[in-house]
């Protein structure tokens, strides 16, 4: 098999930790598999390296922020490469530029536009392991380094493992898969076999913080199996793939296919409601194309009739709490343009998400989710929808309840004798 | 003027010392120049990267070596050029791959053949400073990262400097320029005006630790002119450059070009002697065919008529301390192969040269130098000359006592009211 292995920050934080990593490769190795290893920057050496900038500057320039950033990964993939050497196998790494990560210009978070494995192919076919630097990528015109923001170092994996058509990618962190919901929340939740994409989308975008969007996005375009597993254990984690290889594993399994897959929450988002707005069209394009120029990230919209003035509505919407103070201070000046509704910031709110791909074919699901948040006594602010998930918000307060009434109501909860493992304690 | 400045590793220590670097690029720019930044890793970096990867392994390969090594500059270029652009110049930096440093393929001691520094004039022409990254380069055939080894940075410098036709190569450390003598030996040492490429080299051969001596030979190859000075005070510090130009400087100082430039020493060698070889041809060529196989470094050679057996020959040579057991180990097996001459190693020595251009023109300065020996009460046990340099081997524990006889005895010690700084402790 050709696998991509991919080990994060707390993986490689020191020389031990390098060492167990290059063990495990080297064992794949000898059961008879290519690998090429996707590392990321030791332990809080990225941290390290912004506070430096910081105590520079205000607001580096970005090309030379990222230029700064990639200097982590040099480190940790050239240190992994020695490893695997020490340890009786080639080993060569290769910087983002080296491995043919191309992406487009935007420093910070470029996207990869590109791959061309020429020289990992080279040391795979020379019997050698590729270590590659992860997160970073090079834009061909300029020859410049770029960064690919927030859960890069996944994205360059998938990536890679989409090039060289690689028979899974394996995503390993401090926990042993995806729950069907947050353990340090729900006692009773249980790792999942597999999932599939679009599940893990909407998981993703709905607080889990396991794999970033974009990854799992790329995955599914190019159909790349993901095997998110721990790297202080052995055990087999969740696979991530599509409906048929899903139905596949949980037969050999001996399971039946579930029909909800987990509970996601997320509490680091606020809500702005306008209340009282005029009835009439093109108010929501006025408002959030304003709150778009802003650079504000949007996630949930509501808009019904209003509660409070009649023959007017109320659109309410959430968005990352670090960007409330400025959501507000926009909608205040789009109010007086819009003869004065009133603005509500809300950060006491906490978002929940049912997901599962049955949802799709089995009705009643969401009867049995609104009854289960009634009898568990929360209060619904605001209702999302799509084909597989039901996201509502809910008050802050009552969101780990609310998690844990979800969990129960849908059946997820462990059997007793089922050991449920999460974070670094595992084998 | 376009002039290159180069920083060490003790300026740019931290974010302070970042800030004050990029203060005084920012000043030359502003006084009407344009200037490119050559930076090396921050104070300790590059030892600490080295101690990660010992604890990884014995024996790294070289060039995963040399692209761990070279994260260390690419911190400090991207530090230093937000720095630079906070004081309100635009500044971007450069890898060594980017600023088109290329070399052969030697991983840890590879070797400049060639700058393509497009992307250095463009970023000059548009009105901003270029900050490279020092002591790397790329080998053009593979893609790969290199690093040019001890002084690798000043080369860089220097390099850069030759490709643009630079007015001036600045090289900035903590001393404030090239002193007479090592002025924690010799308290009277003064700091030279200007010396000529020759002398410079001679000083770097004979121990003075200021330049590595390829930078010096890059810098006469090309004509490129040098000013070793200090990053913590603005005073002159020294020149290098052509014997035309050394007496340039002198005569607008009204000072007479000297015949000694200064006494340089080094106390880092062992010296190895055969004792009693067959006077035949081919002993010697023999001998040091041996020594270089392998990969011990000679640096004088002395070989007269043996004082212990009448008849034969005796050969003595230095080599650098940490290579006398391997040196003595290769002798003792040779010996065997030539009659058993005996083979003696002696640590306690020590290395004195004096150095002028001068010396060419003006005879009776090898009669001054012996005497001041003598009446000193040095014994000498070695002696090698060039046109332009003497040198001995004495004892170790002679060594402080006759530089400075020699420093007195050529009338290098400076007059009372000029004011010797040294060290980082200036402004």
């Amino acid at each position: 098999m050709l696998i991509v292995q991919k080990f994060g920050g707390s993986s490689v934080s020191d020389a031990e930790h390098i060492l167990r990593v290059a063990n495990r490769i080297v064992q794949t190795v000898k059961a008879g598999n290519q690998v090429v290893a996707v590392v990321s920057a030791m332990g809080d050496t990225t941290d390290e390296l912004i506070d430096l900038s910081t105590q520079i500057t205000k607001s580096p320039p970005s090309r030379e922020m990222d230029i700064l950033l990639t200097a982590g990964e040099r480190i940790s993939m050239s240190l992994l490469a020695m490893a695997i050497n020490e340890l009786g196998v080639n080993a060569k790494s290769f910087t983002g530029q080296q491995a043919g990560i191309e992406t487009t210009e935007k420093y910070g978070r470029a996207h990869i536009s590109g791959v061309v494995p020429d020289r990992i192919m080279k040391t795979l076919d020379a019997g050698g392991v590729a270590v590659v630097a992860g997160f970073q990528g090079v834009h061909r015109k300029t020859n410049d380094v770029t960064t690919l923001g927030r859960g890069g170092s996944d994205t360059t994996a998938v990536a890679i493992a989409a090039a060289l058509n690689a028979d899974v990618c394996e995503i390993y962190s401090d926990v042993d898969g995806v729950f069907t919901a947050d353990p340090r929340v729900v006692k009773t939740a249980r790792k999942m076999k597999a999932v599939t994409y679009e599940e893990m989308l909407e998981l993703a975008a709905s607080g889990a913080k396991i794999l970033a969007l974009r990854c799992v996005e790329y995955a599914r375009r190019f159909g790349v199996k993901i095997h998110v597993r721990s790297s202080f254990s052995d055990n087999e984690g969740t696979f991530i793939c599509d409906e048929h290889e899903v139905g596949r594993i949980m037969k050999e399994q001996d399971l039946e296919a579930p029909i909800i897959s987990g509970v996601a929450h997320d509490s680091s988002e606020s809500m702005i409601s306008l209340v009282g707005l005029p009835d009439v069209p093109g108010i929501a394009a006025k408002i959030f194309d304003e709150v778009a120029k802003h650079g504000i990230n949007v996630d949930m919209i509501v808009q019904n009739i209003s509660k409070s003035v009649s023959g007017r509505s109320d659109i309410s919407f959430t968005l990352p709490q670090s960007q409330a103070e400025l959501g507000a201070r926009t909608l205040l000046e789009v109010s007086r343009e819009l003869g004065g509704p009133e603005v509500h910031l809300e950060h006491n709110v906490g978002k929940l998400s049912l997901i599962g791909a049955g949802m799709k074919t089995n009705p009643g699901v969401s009867a049995r989710f609104f009854s289960a948040l009634n009898d568990a006594g929360v209060n619904v602010e605001m209702i999302s929808t799509s084909e597989i998930r039901i996201s509502v918000v809910v008050s802050l307060d009552d969101l780990d309840r609310a998690v844990k009434a979800l969990h129960t109501a849908f059946e997820l909860d462990s059997v007793e004798d089922e050991a449920v493992v999460y974070g670094g304690t595992g084998r």
